[in-house]
């Protein structure tokens, strides 16, 4: 059995652990603040790796960014991590097998072996949380595209509101269903629309209005926050309607910190009443918030 | 070398020749009206089968539908196809083996194999004609979902400009990059737009304007035509954004009937300006006419 040293590295910490050849974790899980400086990153994953290295036969890390096709490189620009790490190619830092993958695709092969979507070759897994990002698997396989970069959703242009990202793009599906996007449209009922007027929020400017206060609001029966969260909820609909129409999944699985609020039974009746091929079962993630290290362990001892 | 009796099954007319296992042609391509009557039509299929029985070993259909995942059965609704269509089990037809795709998915599958896609395992094709219609191909595997009715990127919602699609939902893809959308692009612009009364059309009633129309206009410097056109490619270069975001498909086949008046260098670079994912090539289709049969061919050859 093989045993693997698990890192996933964010914008703002860095978690790894040793796990088995099924993402179970062997020993304690240890978190750290990620530098802000790459020869530093580096150091600190050298150290890590060198501490682990009687223990482990493979390093598998989960990063946010696009990975290129051979699990080696970070490709895409990463504005949260440090200069430079884009250019790190992750197989130098060990004489063992090194095996990097995006974040949310190790996190869609974690729900697809161990959590919510077993034994479902077909599911997609959607992260809501600041952004919206997306993990696709097709047949028993992860998609990854002709470079790596596949799996993009929260780009999807899904609707004429023209509102611009944090991408500057327009009308981006991540603009309009992530946790940003449901302050965003908090934002644009209260400017326009009279519901506001008899808001418990009311004497707030509508830029202050936060996503806490929108959910809040739902437990507190306002109905300025009821429509927000409609809206947003709406937007979210046509986001998933489309890919199920394009995949025709099984399964997709929500993770991510807006999960926690979104009712999967009103979902999926909502998207099978609207798709034109068959029945999508809607699931919140089970993997945890560790599936990003369990999934790409995973891929790792499939790869290696 | 196997041989194939590959049937094209459409709304109007029904196409069938015996091929290799390439999908080249070994017989004179016939051509029959399709029967409105089932008994009629599965009479026709065993006619030709038992026409064809002493020189073929393997019966390929490409039809209009959705097949099940098994290959045996249209399951979706077909309003052009005789009434108990998608109660034919297709494996009865004959003793030998039998195969049936649906005809997008074959034709992206003959552009892969001998088409414009060759030596590309990620690609898509896209159908512009009456409707949109897709076959997407991923890690050389052709995508058909849980049930086998993956593709139906026509249904992917687009737009907020509230358009009511032939299927009675709002805002498909399909009711804007279609040629039908085209016309109905040409109708709101008349309807609103003052460019109207300066164009070669104006004596024309709105809804009397065509896609030929447009067409034609462009080719007569026809400002009113040329908007037209411009928002009909602005609606289908989201589409095709969306995809290649979401598969970082290397080539987008463009086949059908609205293919041939698309610049593919100008659609590219519109694209690649606006994705998140590496450049992607768009490409005419090459498979020709009879892609759904030489499709439907290859793909049964690799079942049986």
């Amino acid at each position: 059995m093989k045993k693997v040293l698990a890192i996933d590295v964010g914008g703002t910490k860095l978690t790894y652990a040793v796990t088995d050849e099924k993402g179970n974790f062997l020993t304690e899980i240890k978190k750290t603040a990620t530098p802000k400086n790459i020869d530093e990153l580096k150091n600190l994953f050298k150290q890590i790796i060198s501490e682990y290295d009687n223990k482990t036969d493979i390093v598998a890390f989960a990063t946010a960014g696009a990975v290129n096709i051979d699990n080696t490189k970070v490709e895409s620009s990463t504005p949260n991590m440090p200069d430079g790490y884009n250019k790190l190619d992750f197989s130098t830092l060990s004489k063992k097998p090194v095996f990097v993958e995006n974040d949310a695709n190790a996190a869609a092969w974690a729900e697809y072996k161990v959590g919510a979507a077993v034994n479902e070759p077909n599911n997609i897994t959607i992260t809501l949380g600041t952004g919206v990002g997306g993990g696709f698997i097709v047949n028993g396989i992860l998609l990854r595209g002709k470079s790596g970069k596949a799996g993009e959703v929260g780009s999807m242009k899904i609707n004429g509101r023209d509102r611009i990202c944090t991408c500057h793009r327009k009308n981006c599906f991540e603009s309009y269903a992530s946790g940003t996007g449901l302050k965003k449209t908090a934002e644009e009922i209260a400017e326009n629309d009279s519901i506001f007027k008899n808001s418990i929020y009311k004497t707030k400017k509508p830029e202050e209005i936060t996503t806490y206060d929108i959910i809040d609001g739902l437990k507190k029966n306002d109905e300025y926050s009821k429509k927000v969260f409609n809206i947003w909820k709406q937007d979210l609909i046509i986001g998933l309607i489309n890919i199920t129409n394009i995949f025709d999944t099984e399964t997709i699985v929500i993770s991510g910190g807006m999960g926690e609020f979104i009712d999967t039974k009103e979902l999926e009746t909502a998207i099978n009443n609207e798709i034109v091929v068959s029945p999508v079962k809607i699931k919140l993630a089970k993997a945890g918030n560790y599936s990003g290290m369990i999934g790409a362990a995973i891929l790792a001892c499939d790869k290696f």
